[in-house]
């Protein structure tokens, strides 16, 4: 624990202080150029038909964009939930991100409508909740779990980076006016307020970052320090939920575990590690060091989706992992990966961005249809046939969420700390950036997730001698950082890296190959990271998951999916044993196929299937084969049976079911 | 098809002409006495858990009442959705049932309460609909599909109801205002209208007995007349459904199959069948006789439920009938009591009731807990173990209608004819109505549906010679009329009826046994039904339902419940076949366990069970036993595993769902 609070050093390209706890800083989307086959299918998903889903429910679908129109006219009914606003916001986030790398003339002129409408909505004092200026301003703070915090702190979120890539500032004024009228309402005065659904902290976050102004970061620290006081008691939490649902039960830094509804504790974490990384709290850091290993170790699904339960969209009893009626939501895998890229800033640890990748492959990105245009808000496990993306939802936090996500998925690629640049995820993409006051230029190409040949090449770069740190991916040993989950067949080690053609030898730290040396332009790395299929068991206390294995490839967890199976994927065991694990895995073919869900690796593997005799009156288990697609790729060719956990032995069986 | 249009005789008792189709009428509930043990424990948990929830929810948990309110005031927000008057109509109606025989001054102090509120809010002009008195009354009769006939249709049922239990018709004023101001507004001007949802034709059929008036049976028919001739295409069809899913694709004597939402054709046909009954219209009767055949031969399942799709609430491709997806609302199947009376009462065939019963003890029954606070809107036959009944519905049609129902069973019970009693129910009750002018009293003790003894003493009756007819139920022998299910095992014949102790011998007609004499006060029928477990099979076209068996014991389906079983209703199969089928129902032991549910017959049999080698690496079939309960008293005990069609070969599993 004692290393993260060194302060390493002075960290270039970093509007904060010197003395920072924070060991790394990751370079910004708008410096990172994604090339990566895979990637670029997704964000051009996005780019059209996702942003084109969210536009039309946004603008026509629903009332949202009326709401604003209203609010300025300051007549007619508010339609819709009282936290649609953020919905906006989020889609103009999404806009901002996508435009940096797609720019379409069409999407930016619609921001820019809304913008306006936005603009024109707010109220001289810098109030803006088109709910509370609709139904009654004479309502607005009165009830903590109404998201008016909530909204503002997207609004404020989809101001930077709008501005970040138009340079157009009228949303950013809107944002900082209401900002302020938040502060003055609330921390100046110091009126206690418990938000009711966290997300303001990490977007005053970004303020401070953005603008310099030091009263945004008292700000965020001040909504934080809100919480576990019994503020909320007798507001909210009495009538509404337990104060443990909103992670206000205790004091951030007297938090224990992790409780209650998913996406709000991401958020919170997320922006309690933002704040912590500026002041050096290591009250922050110390409780989430706790929470995190609560989360990994007894509460996370392999896919890295977190929240079991429906009922409180959030986290249950420990190990209660039920795959079928997992909730997942891909907000709260949203929101794993923002808290794991913060929690790897103040640590330099690899096994963070081990269960960022996690989330991001599997438990976020299936949230998305490949074509865009379909989402999950619940990301289960299994499927007995029924399930399956909708167009959009009631409450559609979702959607836009995933959108602003992938468009902006440069932030998790590279970091730069005071002498290295660290390479987080093998991505295909064209780094572009300055750095300790030079130009660093590198180009990736990247075969993952399919197969394992990676290469990296310098195109400009400092003179001086700096270390490439090159994460080396928790999936070559285990699954996730501590005993969840572990892998049956051993790994095949370490991967082979080359220098300019040369087998090079590298020492590790904290997850990462280090290679450090005076660069130049043209020097390539090529990395070959050992591909193979993993079985993957359960921690014992994982009942849900006794006798049953997983299988991953490289960071894809995959599943066995009716429509490669003959409309099945319930009906067979996997007779893996800890003896034949490695042999049964080498056994397995894996092949790219091109045409198979915008191209994919399917893996077909043996197994022992069970089938009625010709007089039904009896069932075999008989040698067979079944195929198995990445997990995010389910449920794009129809409503289907579908299992990540594969069983391994019979317990109990469904006839004709 | 001809008898039907013969004209028997006149019926005693009846408010209409002597020339009339109808062959007989059911004696008003009022004039029976439920003291069955079954059934009056259903009655009691209607007249209190039961309306207690509809109160609850009518007038607290929504704004059902407090919209009549706001209409009076004019002024205020409507709440809730436009037919939501609906059911403040049909709980009024329930209560008036539940009070003839439960008399609760609290119960009707509420009514009055709320009559008062109705009354208050009807306009001068008659019309009465909060909807549209609180958006705006320019916009009243421009949506064929809002519901505003509807809602007049179930007032008109209340009131009737109301008037006739309780002798106060402030409520049945308003509904003649409101009917009159129908009438003027459509049929007098000839003004084109297609009911979006059907039952004001019903209602005013109703309305038509109860006040002689016979331009209630001119509107009844005015409206019957306007479907099918594209008045409605344009205006709502074209942008919401289809006309068939509204039964106005065609006229409905033109009509030749069924089509739609069950509800709106149960409640259509049963006011068609009110309409010919009086003007003795051989094109509904055709009609009407073609689509019953439709609906019970293709499209009905084993529990009397109709309306196999959630998508349209109602029927889909003939002989689609999935067992866990199963619409089959609980409205649909109190229609189908509704429309099978008024086919007997045209016909005098026994089959009709043989229908009513299926639906009445199984597919209606189902939607409503044992202690009648909990409903099913939907009653699938199977379930993975997630279905559950719940306290309320936004669309809240089906708990006040299983109310209404239950309360009213007594019209179900026995019919009259110019020459006979009909015996068309075996529910204990005692009798006591006015015929021929006489007084006909009768007591009847009856074991069913648990065991066959039954016993009618009558003591007191009509000096001049006639016929008890007693119903043969189909259960003795085919499981419903037509193909779609038969049984496996043979029935062991007619019941033994006894005279006086004396057995004796009766002649059938039409599905009764016709014991023809003059009867004295002190003449006792004795009647043993032979009861035993019949295994069901269907017709090979219910694709679903392959290698499938019912199990059925009088007129109750049974089902497996988890509770029963382990927690397992999935793991086994029922290796009946045509040869073992009798030794098999004779093995099962049926025992009445009076603790069991408030006191049911669960039925314990033998299986094949499915289960895992001790490696978990094969299966093997092992004979067992497994128990089943009547499936209207399932979920119970929380929610589970439940089947009603029951394997009897394996074809394919799923292992350890």
């Amino acid at each position: 624990m004692k290393k993260i609070f060194l302060v390493i050093s002075l960290l270039s390209g970093l509007a904060y202080g010197q003395s920072s706890v924070q060991q790394l800083a990751p370079v910004n989307f708008s410096d990172v150029t994604i090339t990566d086959p895979f990637w670029k299918s997704r964000m051009d998903a996005v780019a059209t038909n996702t942003l084109q889903a969210c536009i039309l429910y946004t603008e026509n679908r629903t009332g949202r964009i009326r709401n604003f129109e209203k609010a300025a006219a300051k007549t007619g009914k508010h339609e819709g939930i009282y936290f649609d606003d953020s919905d906006v916001y989020k889609a103009i986030e999404a806009m901002a991100y996508s435009l940096k790398h797609h720019p379409d003339a069409a999407v930016e002129k619609k921001a820019d409508e809304w913008i306006a409408k936005i603009a024109a909505a707010q109220l001289p004092d810098g109030y803006l909740n088109t709910y509370y200026q609709l139904t009654g301003l004479d309502k607005r703070w009165t009830d903590m779990e109404k998201h008016e915090d909530y909204c503002a702190g997207h609004l404020i979120e989809a101001a930077i980076a709008y501005f970040n890539t138009t340079g157009k500032r009228l949303l950013l004024d809107v944002a900082i006016r209401f900002a302020d009228n938040i502060d003055s309402t609330f921390r100046l005065q110091n009126r206690h307020w418990v938000s009711g659904h966290q997300e303001i902290e990490l977007a005053l976050m970004r303020l401070y970052h953005q603008t310099g102004n030091a009263k945004y970061l008292a700000l965020s620290t001040w909504f934080l320090e809100q919480r576990g006081h019994g503020y909320g008691r007798g507001v909210i939490w009495d009538e509404w939920k337990d104060p443990a649902y909103c992670q206000d039960a205790t004091p951030v830094k007297e938090q224990q575990e992790i409780t209650g509804h998913a996406v709000r504790a991401m958020y919170m974490y997320t922006g309690a590690a933002d704040v912590a990384a500026v002041t050096n709290d290591g009250g922050y850091i110390n409780a989430m060091q706790r929470i995190w290993e609560d989360v990994v170790h007894r509460n996370m699904y392999i896919t890295g989706g977190i929240g079991a339960q429906g009922k409180n969209e959030g986290f249950g009893a420990d190990y209660a992992l039920p795959n079928e009626s997992a909730y997942c939501e891909t907000c709260a895998s949203v929101g794993m990966v923002f808290w794991n890229q913060r929690m790897n800033m103040l640590s330099g640890e690899s096994k963070y961005v081990d269960v960022l990748e996690k989330s991001l492959y599997n438990g976020a990105l299936d949230g998305l249809s490949l074509k865009g245009d379909h989402f999950f808000y619940g990301n289960p496990l299994a499927s007995s046939g029924g399930y399956g993306r909708r167009e959009w939802f009631g409450t559609a936090c979702c959607p836009s969420n995933i959108a602003r996500l992938v468009s902006s998925l440069g932030n998790y690629v590279y970091s730069v700390s005071a002498d290295a640049l660290w390479v987080q995820l093998y991505i295909g993409s064209e780094l572009n950036t300055k750095w300790q006051g030079a130009d660093l230029r590198v180009k990736q190409l990247s075969g993952l997730p399919w197969h394992g040949a990676v290469s990296l090449q310098v195109e400009q770069a400092p003179k001086k001698k700096f270390a490439l740190r090159l994460r080396l991916p928790g999936w070559l040993s285990e699954a996730a950082p501590g005993d969840l989950y572990q892998y049956i067949n051993n790994s095949v080690g370490l991967p082979v890296i080359r220098l300019n053609g040369e087998v090079i030898g590298f020492n590790t730290d904290r997850g990462y190959a280090v290679i450090d040396r005076k660069w130049k332009a043209g020097d390539k790395i090529e990395i070959n990271f050992p591909m193979q299929v993993r079985w993957v068991k359960s921690n014992t206390a994982l009942t849900e998951n006794k006798d049953r294995v997983a299988l991953q490839y490289g960071p894809m967890m995959y599943c066995v999916e009716a429509a490669d199976n003959a409309g099945k994927a319930w009906d067979f065991i996997v007779p893996v044993t800890n003896d034949n694990a490695a042999s049964m895995a080498s056994a397995s073919v894996v092949n790219y196929e091109a045409k198979l869900l915008d191209g994919v690796n399917r893996i077909e593997f043996d197994v022992l299937a069970l089938q009625g005799s010709a007089d039904g009156k009896s069932l075999q288990a008989v040698p067979g084969k079944r195929k198995a697609i990445p997990y995010f790729s389910w449920n794009n060719r129809g409503a289907g049976e579908m299992q990540v956990w594969l069983p391994t032995a019979i317990r109990s069986v469904k006839v004709n079911p």
